[in-house]
């Protein structure tokens, strides 16, 4: 029963297109869904994809078409007549078509706009394109069902049935006055328990949750997951409806999120996929390892500094690697909880506590591994002092590399900067630094250099 | 407007309990959503916390406990009696109720579900105990709506009406045959324009996306976000409808699978929070770091293997730092794009061309990378020779980190592991041995050691 992309189907595709047989492909793709179409037409080239596009009805092609790869949606659209895209967009909602008129070049959107048939659509479209795309305004749809406060039942009654027509799904029913300003909302139960000629302000319910057009989308979705939420109404700076954000988006939302905080902490500085170029990839890749790079050379450079350490004590640069990845890895853990924290609106309480939790953490996870250490090196080298110096500058490395952890992220959060890009590469690398000079620096004070 | 839990706010709260003002209370709560009143009671300590759920009715405090941090509900339900308990479950949905009994003591679960007054939802509970919490059946509820397809329109608008008073979201109403086999959904618009007397299965749509009780809680998120799906049905072995899931599970499921994806990233191996005592922490995080030793402790037994390069060639030493770092960035990078791939079904073709791919990638990053090493060391260090062979070794642990970082993930997915915990510290500690092995190796033959 789920639908699945195999080879088969997709070259039983290619050839009724080479074969232009029409009918044929009509009747296939009749049966799948429009999120199945656009995966077909990822795989498609660029013709034949415009070809399948252009063969169906607006009304399956233009949800197709959103959920398109951003490269193909691209190449398709430029094959399109400003009519031929203003059929696609008169069919979707208002948040999905201000989207794609986004991604239009400049100089086609005036004429795509202008053969949009359905005025109020077109105009509702042309009023999203205002909003900063990482905004609730940027992320919501104008379809929605309002009422007066001052209608009464009957008529109450009468308008959302036009207006439900517009919206695929209902959830709520929004209550605003003369001034557009939101009220409350609606229970469909209560509309239909009073008299026909009751006003809508004597039965609405005051309380309702929504969100500012300016709030970021993140916080969008805290509110709307915090509080089981499927739709949310978005107000302007005056408190009037401007739109509506559904769950759908929202989990968009989150997951974008999720994946961008993932590759910033893998190092992977821009929004790529496996599939991307070489190229690309490369661009998103490099730059965090040039810093690596840096890092390594000043690392370099440090212990170039304590070379006259060398001859007697050898062992000790045996374990930079080591030192290097502990100071790194506990860096990583540090910073990783912290951002994570600070994204679920986990961390109370002040730095300084924080701070003095993680160096104990620290403390008690160094003591343990530097005793493992210690007996290692003990064993292999026969030279307890050496070992013991080593062991001692691990702890000293870790309570540093903990510190550093915590606290980078939660003062990048102060200054209001993202904290996910101090995590990965970045930590990794001055970690690297800080752990390899703390090392030397005390190994060197034990052992009386 | 949107609740803040401030300082004053906790201390009220704890005063009135302190005093004992119920009424006072009451009327300061009433104002509050369930998920603010987890939210202060998350804060409270175990009595107070226990004080204000037996205060407050069961409507609002069971979808409260069902917020709470774990550990705060067990202390909670810990202090209820089964009857109190049971009082709370009747009031939460099926899929609710069944993950906080399957949270209580063994020898308390049968006392608490006999106390359950409605047995038609005692039994529904108990149902749901029987599935896996990692599969479709884990995360349905039983309430939804269903109609038989035998029934006239006038029949099921009666029934629906019924069932349609314990569901709180309907979505869709599910068509079902005299064995309980999912037919179909019906449309409302339909079913009000048809004579009352047709009977459902002449209305019915026979197209509906449904899921397996025994898929994996992954799959049916990509199925739900796929289709733009806000519940789906989920269904038996042979077919029968036996519950359904709604979208705000869903998004508990993505937040969850990123979040635990990220912290295998950081090398966090359990599910802990920034808020979690110095000794949960401990317990997620040593082990990584316990896995970095040994791989710190194997890359000074390696070095120790090429010492005697140690007098003439000093400068190679300096670099191991970088070598390991880079070879740690590499195949976090590369393993990361893979297991981020493989969660969005993005990957395609065989993992030969993927391989191949990837190592291209890498040679190109190890090129740029190793002409700004080969300039930076003949600056700093004056000698081409050593200079040459330490960026000709990074091209080659740049290529071999990216193959293994590629590899691993892809080896362990067609295995049928989590190739998520291949990301993260078992790929830098495997990185960083492979690294410094291949560094002196190559080294060596081209200073012909």
């Amino acid at each position: 029963m789920p639908f699945k992309l195999t080879d088969e189907l997709l070259e039983q595709v290619q050839t009724l297109i080479s074969e232009s047989k029409d009918a044929e492909l009509r009747t296939l793709m009749k049966e799948f869904h429009y999120a199945d179409i656009a995966e077909i037409a990822n795989e498609l080239d660029e013709e034949e994809a415009t070809y399948i596009i252009k063969l169906l009805d607006s009304e399956k092609t233009s949800d197709a078409i959103t959920e398109l790869d951003e490269d193909v949606r691209e190449a398709i659209l430029n094959n399109l007549s400003p009519k031929e895209i203003a059929d696609e967009l008169e069919e979707l909602d208002t948040d999905d078509a201000a989207d794609i008129v986004g991604e239009l070049p400049k100089e086609l959107v005036k004429e795509v706009i202008s053969e949009i048939e359905d005025r109020d659509h077109a105009k509702d479209i042309v009023d999203l394109l205002r909003y900063d795309e990482d905004t609730a305004g940027g992320l919501m749809a104008k379809e929605l069902v309002k009422v007066n406060e001052n209608w009464t039942v009957t008529r109450c009654v009468k308008e959302m049935r036009t207006q439900a027509e517009e919206v695929t799904r209902v959830h709520s029913i929004y209550v605003i006055d003369d001034e557009e300003k939101l009220k409350g909302r609606l229970s469909l139960k209560d509309l239909l328990t009073v008299s026909t000629e009751t006003h809508i302000r004597e039965v609405y319910i005051p309380k309702v949750d929504y969100v500012n057009v300016n709030e970021k989308p993140e916080e969008v979705a805290k509110i709307m997951q915090k509080y089981d939420l499927e739709a949310i109404p978005v107000v302007d700076e005056i408190g009037r409806l401007v739109g509506r954000i559904t769950i759908d988006d929202i989990v968009d939302v989150i997951r974008d999120e999720a994946e961008r905080d993932y590759q910033l902490a893998a190092g992977i500085s821009q929004d790529v996929e496996a599939d991307d170029t070489i190229w690309e990839l490369t661009r998103a890749r490099l730059p965090w390892l040039i810093l690596g790079l840096f890092g390594g050379a000043a690392a370099a450079v440090i212990m170039g500094g304590f070379e006259e350490m060398f001859k007697k004590y050898t062992v000790l640069f045996l374990f930079t690697p080591l030192i290097a990845a502990m100071a790194g890895n506990v860096g990583v853990q540090s910073s990783a909880i912290i951002v994570q924290g600070l994204a679920n609106d986990d961390i109370k309480g002040s730095i300084g506590n924080r701070l003095i939790k993680e160096m104990l953490l620290a403390l008690l996870n160094g003591i343990i591994l530097s005793a493992l250490l210690l007996l290692f090196t003990w064993i292999w080298k026969g030279d307890f002092m050496t070992a013991m110096a080593i062991s001692i500058s691990l702890i000293a490395v870790i309570v540093v590399a903990g510190f550093i952890g915590t606290f980078i992220p939660l003062f990048l959060d102060k200054r209001g900067i993202d904290p996910a890009i101090a995590t990965g590469p970045f930590i990794t690398t001055s970690n690297d630094i800080f752990g390899i000079l703390i090392y030397f620096w005390i190994a060197k004070l034990i052992l009386g250099l």
